[in-house]
């Protein structure tokens, strides 16, 4: 089974090299063809096909962050201008674009977006607290003072189905979409293995325990920049204790009922995640068998 | 094929709850049976059976950070002391204590060590370079001056072996020891799945391209807090190019070197990676057919 997560499948080529040659970046800032990614605060400008639009790398408010060569052109963004406070969450503007993108412009706004996040909220060093500068092409941040090289985050989440026979485990939260049930997820720890966080946050959201895991795909996700690794559980057990916390309800549904959701159907006992979020990967790779 | 990756099988339970009731933290501080973990620095402190030290929480000389209950009783560590520097890298009595380490010792060591090290290096809010106090019963510092809350730092990484019929290919970086060979591997990046890291690293590193990329295993390494995500990927090319300031040198080994290695066959072409690393992990799956 071929499975194609949202935000997968972009199109440049990060050129490393340039992060760690000055002569290769200002060749590639000094490009004609060099173009800077057309953002709005950090939601996206599509034009009327869903693609992203592009400008003159005059247009930058900030700094210019390499992303990378699409088909040999260099590709630029900007980092937020100075004072602009760093916009969080999700606008609900974005939300009505995710379904358009085209899918290899959602994953080069994936990594644009991610960067620029990543340097709003991280100007300062962590270890000494003084002012830090763009490096590394803007793959980094080094600080003038104590000498430590920053590197963009990337946060780990597992998303996982608990499986009981022909029947998945779903819950949802009180701030979704009216009918929405979706696999539960959370972040990994440090010190956990992939195996052992679905577990942790199985058990933690829902109170079933989890046996043996299997891993179904992967997907960056970027609000802000995590990494979205998807699996499906074998649960040990069916009673449901859900942690009020994190969810509002959670239940058993089965292999019929997700496929009825995913196809839509208007009778569907849930509305199902949408096609950009790796939950609905994991849903149709479940419903086929995975 | 039941895979168990070093530094996984860790018996904390880490109950969340107590991160988020400061009268949960309270009563676990309070408890007679609260336990503190004995570093030296950043290292462990053995036992003669290779099981980790535990002292009373009055000796800390820092600030307390709960791990976990095992069997009931509350785990602690503690920060570093004020104005002691961070230790980088691995001291070489850690080396030693890695191979004699008890299984679930080394997983528990490795959440509070990675815990320990991100609390050294991240008392400074990145958001606005503010001085940050510990919060989420040591899960997490948050910054009086803006309000921003920062968590623990997880780097995932991937680490693969390109395979080609019945080779598969290794490198070697000039640091290691004489005649270590082990599986590529670098930091996935903001805006990637692990297929994609999995070809571009690969790529990067070797001038192998990757097609399909098939998950085996995962590990938390606590140098300082990485995922370690071990896949092997089906090589479109066997020539190879390597990247000089990756590798000192890759080859294609077939699977009975790599099993003579894993069986540390004097004879064979090259010295495995230890049993602790998931290269071992994933280099043993693949000779047994993964
Ligand atoms: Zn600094
Ligand atoms: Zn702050």
């Amino acid at each position: 089974m071929t499975l194609t997560p949202g935000f997968t499948g972009g199109t440049l080529d990060r050129a490393d090299r340039v992060r760690h040659d000055p002569e290769l970046l200002a060749t590639a800032l000094a490009d004609p063809h060099a173009r800077l990614l057309v953002l709005d605060g950090l939601d996206p400008v599509l034009d009327e096909d869903g693609h992203l639009t592009w400008t003159s790398l005059a247009e930058a408010q900030g700094e210019l962050l390499f992303l990378g060569f699409e088909a040999g052109e260099p590709r630029f963004v900007s980092t937020l201008p100075e004072g602009m406070p760093v916009p969080m969450g999700r606008s609900p503007a974005l939300f009505a674009m995710l379904d358009r993108f085209a899918p290899a412009d959602a994953a080069n706004y994936a990594s644009a977006r991610g960067l620029v996040f990543w340097h709003g909220r991280n100007r300062f060093c962590g270890n000494c607290g003084t002012h830090t500068s763009v490096s590394h092409a803007g793959w980094g941040r080094s600080c003038p003072h104590c000498g430590a090289e920053h590197f963009p985050r990337v946060e780990p989440v597992v998303i996982m189905l608990a499986e009981r026979g022909d029947m998945a485990l779903l819950g949802r939260q009180p701030s979704w979409p009216p009918g929405r049930y979706s696999a539960l997820a959370g972040f990994l720890e440090v010190g956990e293995s992939i195996d052992e966080a679905v577990r942790r946050e199985t058990c933690e959201e829902s109170g079933v325990r989890i046996g043996a895991v299997r891993y179904v795909a992967s997907q960056p996700w970027p609000f802000p920049a995590s990494l979205m690794v998807a699996c499906i559980g074998e649960a040990l057990n069916d009673d449901i204790r859900i942690d009020v916390h994190e969810l509002e309800h959670a239940d058993w549904f089965s292999r019929e009922d997700v496929r009825r959701a995913l196809a839509r159907d208007p009778d569907a006992p849930f509305v199902a995640p949408p096609p950009y979020a790796i939950a609905h990967t994991l849903l149709t790779a479940w419903v086929e068998g995975a």
